[in-house]
């Protein structure tokens, strides 16, 4: 039986280890790097399925964790899967909820067996196993499915790393022996925390498995950038270069070319629909608060040039006016926009990496792109962690 | 130089007063009888312009107390008028504020100059007379402006009905003298409260005035239905034939249509959006709410058989979780699903016109449509106005 997705390598960057490729799945192709826009619930936040064909998205995300709480996988699985209920005809993949039941969820005890969490919508007793997850992603059934993982916190001690990391690695087994579905391809989570030689090790063994492909987990969870950095560089350098590597919950448009520089090739994040639903919408010099009183009378686009649904229809003025008013079509407009962006940006550094211009085309975008405060940063995420606890709403 | 519009009837019916025409305005010609969707702050709430040809839009509305409020109509102006801002590229109406400054903004008083009052935004405070709303909605640039006038409240007493009359047709000579843009038509609105023969009266008077074509204002603000249609039966039973007559707020699928049956060309409404954003969803039998545990494993769109872009495309399931999940996709899909039940239901009774058969039509739907409980749509209406003067927010 043949693999249900292959990956193709069409060039490498000559000064970075920049790559560009064609990940085939059989849902279609998808061209990495890639941005791949996050439709948690079934629903990329206030986005229509038809829209994210305009704005050039290649495969989208959904949340195993979710949708096995709402509305359940086996009513998905009726359905017809994932795509076919969320109209969206393209390729997918599912997380396995491994972040968010230890993130989410309540009352979790966890041992070699599984995770028993309750329920953050209803309080609801559940255990979720390698098992049960293998069961819920077949249901749904995207063309990539995740492992069930263990991620550690940042700070955490060295022995609390290595328990999860054993445990990570005795799922990642389980799961591959549990996972049948010939047309979805199944990957395993590197972890290994903040100490180069988990990673290494977690890197080594996963590889050892030999899966279709491969994603780096929990970074981004509050560590310092260049501990980041150092931990996916020691982590790439061990995975095979004829595979995906996916970068899971990364980033904002500076990380999304720092990972790119080390080697990844597909990545997702919920922040650009988040952050938009704000206000807060991109540029290539940094975000912008399209609520501030300078767009009250622009008569240009929010971004000139863009080409995006929103930047190429509305006036500045306009976008700010719906989100002065409260109008629901302001995030419909702004999540457009964001998401446009990040998705451009990948397409963007894909181009430069077969130009071999990869490095000069970073340099370029950081030296125009001032990111967001890290406290600032933190600050938000922070917020919304807790509010998103508090609604049992996730983005 | 010739009217900014006309209006050509192109069938009556035999059996009531219904009438199907054509309304030509300088930016397209509109088919009679039309349910015209209502964009108050500028934005049709949840739906994206491109998604309101979809539907079959043919004409949106604009209000002039809120946009003048924000963000100001010489902004909008500036920007090339409300249906360039709004990208939308059809016809307009702007409603001038009349109902909006008597049920919304605070402490006013009123006397033959004008209205004054604080803004339900900020507290702000402002005089709307005749020759301002002028102002604002010939800056606003519509092919269609409405008058000032003073609607009465249901109960009123005779002497307070005469008073507000007499001030609504001053007004409206006043608005008359005060309009100048050769692309924009000027309609009165006919008021009188529920007293038929002041109802007479102001439609006798405004008809000398001779205008491009008549609204008849004041109606379906908490009388019984047999008074309304009263007065509307005696309202326009002393319109001229050759103009356009718009029944101003009105409403639901069988209002809609038992105005048509009295002659009839024109409604508005914002209840389409507004139960849709609550989940309720319109079908010929009747409101449906897509909470409710039946939809939740439905494979069948909301409604068999309906054209519009939610029910041919998703599921009734898919549109149930997204209500359920509290994701802002669902107020986008049930809010096109209402308002295309309602601009399709007015195509289908100008199709029953032009075929000599809408009495039949009329009986059918009738028969088969379950209205909302009278006391229920009450509650929801008081529950809606509340809330909207407390959030400043109107829909």
């Amino acid at each position: 039986m043949p693999p249900a997705i292959s990956f193709t390598l069409t060039a490498t960057d000559p000064d970075t280890r920049a790559r560009a490729g064609v990940l085939t799945t059989p849902h279609g192709a998808v061209q990495t790097p890639v941005f791949m826009p996050v439709g948690t619930q079934g629903s990329v936040k206030a986005v229509h399925p038809q829209a994210m064909h305009g704005l050039g998205a290649q495969i989208v995300l959904g949340n195993a964790y979710h949708l096995y709480l709402r509305p359940g996988h086996q009513l998905i699985h009726r359905m017809g899967g994932l795509a076919r209920w969320t109209t969206w005809d393209g390729p997918m993949l599912t997380d396995s909820g491994g972040f968010q039941v230890f993130s989410l969820a309540h009352t979790r005890k966890i041992n070699d067996d599984g995770v028993r969490f309750r329920s953050h919508l209803d309080g609801s007793d559940h255990m979720l196993t390698p098992e049960l997850t293998m069961e819920i992603e077949q249901a749904l059934g995207a063309d990539i499915a995740m492992v069930l993982d263990q991620p550690s916190a940042f700070p955490a001690t060295r022995a609390s790393t290595e328990e999860a990391l054993g445990r990570t690695h005795r799922w990642a087994e389980r799961c591959r022996r549990a996972h049948t579905r010939p047309d979805q391809a199944l990957f395993p989570i590197v972890q290994g925390g903040f100490e180069a030689d988990l990673r290494q090790e977690s890197a080594r063994m996963l590889v050892d498995m030999d899966f279709p492909g491969y994603a780096i987990g929990g970074l981004s969870v509050g560590e310092p950038k260049d501990v980041m950095w150092q931990m996916l560089q020691v982590t790439t350098s061990y995975l095979p270069a004829e595979k995906s590597r996916y970068l899971m919950g990364v980033g904002s448009p500076e990380d999304l070319l720092a990972g790119i520089a080390l080697g990844v090739d597909m990545f997702d994040c919920s922040f650009p629909t988040r952050i938009a639903r704000n206000g807060a919408l991109l540029t290539p010099s940094g975000r912008v608060n399209i609520r501030n009183a300078q767009f009250k009378t622009a008569e240009t686009p929010v971004l000139a040039g863009c080409d995006c649904d929103t930047c190429t229809r509305f006036t500045a003025a306009y976008v700010h006016h719906l989100f002065m008013a409260h109008e629901l079509l302001a995030y419909q407009l702004a999540s457009v926009h964001n998401l446009r962006f990040m998705v451009r940006l990948a397409q963007d550094a894909r181009t430069a990496i077969i130009d071999g211009r990869f490095a000069a085309f970073r340099a370029g975008f950081d030296a125009g792109f001032r990111p967001a405060d890290g406290a600032v940063q933190a600050a938000q995420k922070a917020k919304w962690l807790e509010a998103r606890q508090r609604k049992g709403v996730r983005s």
